[in-house]
């Protein structure tokens, strides 16, 4: 179970690390969910977690980690204009370190603001991914910054993983979890945490159509060699094609080989059920994860899987302009 | 604090009839929140709640009492097209008995369609305050059903109270609670049940504009006399002008006499900052407790009352058309 960098106890490690800066967030039920798919369904609200996403978990593990070894870091850096750039500006605050967040000029001003109101420094760069990268670069270059990646990256993965030590000792009994996967680094940080917990356990992804993951699993290649690129899809959470170096064997490894592949208006009408009877905020990445979980792939699959986890991954979503 | 008909006791009696059928809510908090207060705030999500708000915890006590007490009961019935009505609807499917619901004709789809969802037989009548009583009576006599009203009932109010119970166990240290108030059996059974538990905590209510809730508080007199009529508000579950028979004397001996009245615009702001920052689907009335706790008035009281909660009272808004 353990991988090279970051294995189980790693995850234990970052959870006491972290556990006193985030909440651990509430699982919610939801009986017309149940009755739609004769299971009972556990919903993980990461949403509710601080700065709005799980992505609090890896980026202050990452930076918390680099300040108890290092005595000298003068502050981070990333390139991210979403959750995890949120994510890094907070956990950076948090350990009372500068931080770097590289974003496109032509960003939305509400993410922006979102960053600065967390305290990091913007530093705006062109539009394509190349000129982030680039940026980035310098920044960490000149200024002996830290680069912590949004997903690629032990520190990270173990970080994403204290989810599952929290949610197995809510719900014990879980057959199996629903993970949205983007870069890959939250279904790593789930898969080898939870695998460890209770080995039997099945993880599941979750992606937009198009991402072609479950023949990345199947052959154990990294899907869309090439350039990254972006799906078409409202869930800017999950748009990324490509899982990361690190992620991708790990979950050829120890994730099932069916995906959960969701049309557009199915991550529409999940959020939209979250909304409506579950009462939470999520996000479309997070809305993905429901409509898998009420979809009649998931009512095919074996009854014996009867506790299904549904990682609701956020709830950044601009409540002025919700897609319906 | 034993009221007659109501007190602790009977709370706790209603605890253990209802607590298998009904969410321990979450409670939630807020570092944003937290901090434009300077006080620690507790948000207890009854938004949450089956059927989206607090008002099955009463409904469900008063109709498994009643069954317990008497084997022959025929049904149930109520006036109501809002969250009572849903609440007696699924109170009654839970006991496996009928019930009845008379709601204007007039009333929006959506809301005759949840009531009926959960199995209730709605029975229109005409769009009078009167024309409900004299319909409800009507069928009460008919066809021999426990009437349930909202609020002005002994057990509904112990019902409520059970929020108390579970909420001084999830925050013991709690110091205030902030409640929105509409007929009074929400903040008449958490103020009976929290001041028994912990006699010093103060208990604050929250209305729209227009309530002359604080004259009724200082003088023990029902505000407006005379036919029931409805304020002119966003936040429809607080806005009924009167509190009831029962519960107006509660509130006069526990609650504190400076009331939050709320601008409408105060309430709306109160809605959008729990979807945005608490990722939380509340309704106005809900709103309205929130921009209580956020407002200048809690900011000036004494500062040794720190932990302040807070009641999302209920989830149940038109998420098509939401107030901004």
């Amino acid at each position: 179970m353990a991988k090279d960098g970051v294995g189980f106890n790693e995850v234990l490690k970052a959870l006491q690390r972290i556990s006193n800066f985030i909440h651990k967030t509430p699982v919610i039920t939801s009986s017309e969910a149940n009755l739609r798919t004769g299971r009972k369904l556990f919903f993980k609200c990461e949403n509710q977690q601080k700065t709005g996403s799980f992505k609090t978990r890896g980026a202050l593990n990452a930076v918390l980690k680099v300040k108890e070894t290092s005595s000298s870091c003068p502050g981070f850096v990333t390139h991210s204009s979403g959750n995890h750039g949120q994510a890094l500006a907070w956990a950076s605050r948090v350990a009372g370190l500068p931080c770097y967040v590289v974003v496109p000029s032509m960003a939305p001003e509400v993410k922006k603001s979102a960053i600065r109101g967390y305290g990091a420094q913007l530093v705006e760069c062109g539009h394509l991914p190349q000129d982030r990268y680039d940026t980035c670069e310098q920044l960490q270059r000149e200024k002996k910054l830290e680069f912590i990646p949004p997903y690629d990256h032990f520190d990270v993965i173990a970080g994403q993983g204290t989810i599952s030590v929290e949610f197995l000792e809510q719900v014990p009994d879980l057959d199996a979890i629903l993970i949205p996967i983007s870069g890959g680094g939250l279904s790593s940080g789930i898969a080898i945490a939870a695998k460890a917990i209770k080995p039997n356990i099945k993880i599941f992804l979750v992606t937009p159509k198009g991402k072609k993951m479950e023949e990345c699993l199947r052959t154990g290649k990294r899907p869309w060699d090439g350039p990254p690129q972006y799906l078409n899809t409202i869930a800017d959470g999950i748009r990324l094609q490509q899982t990361g170096y690190i992620t991708t064997p790990i979950l050829t490894e120890l994730a099932e080989k069916e995906v959960f592949e969701m049309e557009e208006q199915e991550i529409i009408d999940g959020m939209k059920f979250a909304f409506e009877r579950m009462k939470v905020v999520i996000e479309a990445a997070a809305g993905a994860s429901v409509a898998a979980a009420l979809s009649d792939k998931l009512r095919a699959m074996d009854p014996l899987m009867v506790n299904i986890g549904v990682i609701l991954c956020g709830g950044n979503v601009d409540i002025e302009h919700l897609p319906w």
